[in-house]
């Protein structure tokens, strides 16, 4: 009565009807099709699991009218980077979401889980289970992203000693000055900007162990995050402003880029402990990577975070980065 | 220039000093305090390990004058239900949070925390990370739960068999009723059915293996959760109206007290395929557990689902439980 013959079964409330249609494609192995209570999985043997939740919400996180394909794919990105952060390599991901139904239809579901798709592709992970639900108010999206790493070998944030040079990768500030172009507060011709804010990139793939002593991605903000690695390191640090890579799309809008590449969120590049002598393995590893590394600043003795130009004028800061909270 | 020389830094974003006062004391050692991108653990050697994923939104799955002690209990719960349905060991778990901030204050969070803090005693896990977001919509809660497994001992749903009885944990039904008398529709004078409907007891710690074929746990009413063991199993089943175990407060309802048994949500009771060779085995190891255990239905060959009376009366559904979705 309740079952129907073709595999299709009638009757099936809404969401399970919806979980087989969306995400049933990106089930991986364990997660038994996405029909049981739980997935079921054999961690890698001899290997230390990593593993981090992250929230997205509609209007704090992301646009009502960002392009549906890049949202999932954002929250996706964004715990990937966590485990980038730790050094660590992904295995597979949860997701839960709560979804306001009058406003999301069959179709907005497919671009979704086609970005979803797409990244699990790019990033050689698979979906384990997770939760579909209603809610009254905005979208919301949970991740919850598992690794592994060899035992011993998690990058912390703790590590950095006085003397070791902070890098980070690629380029600061794109995501928050493409906010601002989709706010349509500053112009953004090419697109690379608001693509930067929809679809961060996550470091995953550097290999760390033996290079890094700390590490860190910048979600909340170079001079936010970079003083949690000094911070949980009990060290001080200097920021070369002059020194902050900058795309050529953030160069072009002036001297907001430098405010956006200080204390911009969500730009998801890595914050790096770099012992001096272990510069040339770095760049190796990038290089190899084809990951851009810059150098940005020095730990040393104390507890300041400070910020100079390269005549040595002190910077003052406007704001400490943003908090989700 | 953002830190303190007293273990508690000044200038710390909210978020950080948020997390630090409420969550701390929840951490599991592999957590890190949570002070890293994410946490890091060594599985139980030789073991498989157990994940799911459950999101809770407020007036969808609680009312937004629940106690703040129940309903992280009732999330973290739902999601250990999970676990037993799986059959599986509780290890540790992870929670976004999205926050309506003028709303909710640090009483409130404190309570909250109290009833996370002792659920984590009672079913011995403990925090292994997440993150915290505003929103501007309803308090949103999403957990990730992990457990844990002898190989090959996880608990499906499809393994239920023609003349295997379909077994119940515990009285069913009571908390849809809880619901209802929380909105002020029925009486529920000793508070027992609200009760139930805030702090679901899952069933963690019944050692199934070798005694269940299938299992799932009675999350979106009876008739819905048995037909898919039914559905994934293959197989028909007859559920007996005149043998769900109803509790006394339940009882004391009237006719509606069937009804929320059939097709009430909110139970996280075990349902279980059990071959009838099994059967003492089943009532040993529940009674060694003081669980109540009782048989509602058969398996049977076919595909239909069907409710009985003793006299062999078909009962009528009036719905198929319950969808969050």
């Amino acid at each position: 009565m309740m079952s129907g013959d073709d595999g299709t079964p009638a009757g099936l409330p809404d969401e399970f009807a919806f979980i087989r249609r969306h995400f049933r494609r990106l089930a991986s192995p364990g997660a038994l099709d996405l029909t049981d209570d739980a997935a079921v999985f054999t961690p890698p043997a001899g290997r230390e699991l990593v593993i981090a939740a992250d929230a997205m919400v509609e209007n704090v996180h992301f646009l009502p009218d960002d392009p549906p394909e890049t949202i999932g794919r954002k929250v996706l990105r964004t715990n990937l980077s966590d485990l980038a952060a730790m050094n660590a390599t992904a295995l597979a991901w949860l997701l839960t979401i709560s979804i306001p139904k009058a406003r999301l239809h069959e179709a907005w579901f497919s671009a979704f889980c086609d970005g979803l798709e797409e990244d699990q592709r790019l990033f050689n992970l698979g979906l384990l289970g997770g939760d579909t639900t209603s809610t009254h108010g905005p979208l919301t999206l949970s991740v919850t992203i598992l690794g592994h790493c060899a035992p011993g070998t998690a990058l912390r944030r703790n590590g950095a000693k006085p003397g070791d040079g902070l890098w980070v990768t690629g380029t600061l500030g794109d995501a928050a000055l493409g906010l601002r172009a989709l706010r349509g507060e500053i112009q953004d011709p090419t697109g690379f900007l608001s693509e930067r804010y929809h679809l961060p990139r996550p470091r995953i793939g550097l290999d760390l162990t033996g290079i890094a002593r700390a590490g860190i991605d910048v979600s909340d903000g170079l001079v936010q995050d970079a003083g949690h690695l000094a911070r949980e390191s009990c060290v001080g640090l200097i920021i070369y402003a002059d020194h902050l890579p900058l795309s050529p799309a953030a160069r072009s809008t002036g001297p907001d880029a430098l405010q956006a590449a200080l204390n911009g969120g969500d730009d998801y590049e890595l914050l790096l402990a770099i012992p001096p002598d272990r510069e040339d393995a770095l760049k190796a590893e990038a290089a190899s990577k084809g990951i851009a590394i810059t150098q940005i600043g020095q730990f040393c003795i104390g507890h300041d975070i400070r910020v100079i130009t390269d005549d040595g004028k002190p910077i003052t800061l406007t704001g400490h980065g943003w908090s989700h909270i």
